[in-house]
């Protein structure tokens, strides 16, 4: 059971990954909703506040990935509007 | 403490709700990487079941608003390649 939450976690946060590779590329964020970065990076971070004040390794290891990886995406949409 | 997990888990869950406005209005997904939707299609459903599986009510409501969202998205994303 625990191996579900582990492969989902694994799953969730490597997401970003190719997406970055991805916009890094065709240095292009348009079709991105400014919403959902903005609310994608404050969930994140608050994920990992949650994580460290918890305790939870696997949280906080799972966002200190994700939180700069979904900044980046930010980044770019902001700059491209 | 538990305030922070849960303002954590509505910011994250809801996120792709202006995602989906957004690609709805302009039928554009290119931007977004295919491993990025396959991988949180794929991680979510894995969510949704271990939160099923451990009986955590938070997981399951979360995880069966992102599920049919992030499905949307890869749908979008398949048609136009």
């Amino acid at each position: 059971m625990e191996a579900i939450g582990g492969i989902a976690g694994v799953l969730t946060t490597s997401a970003f990954v190719p997406q970055v590779v991805r916009t890094w590329r065709t240095r292009s964020a348009r079709d991105f909703s400014l919403g959902l970065l903005w609310l994608l990076v404050l969930g994140n971070c608050l994920w990992l506040t949650y994580g460290a004040l918890t305790g939870s390794a696997a949280l906080v290891a799972a966002n200190v990935v994700t939180v700069p990886l979904t900044l980046y995406l930010l980044g770019m949409k902001l700059r491209q509007g």
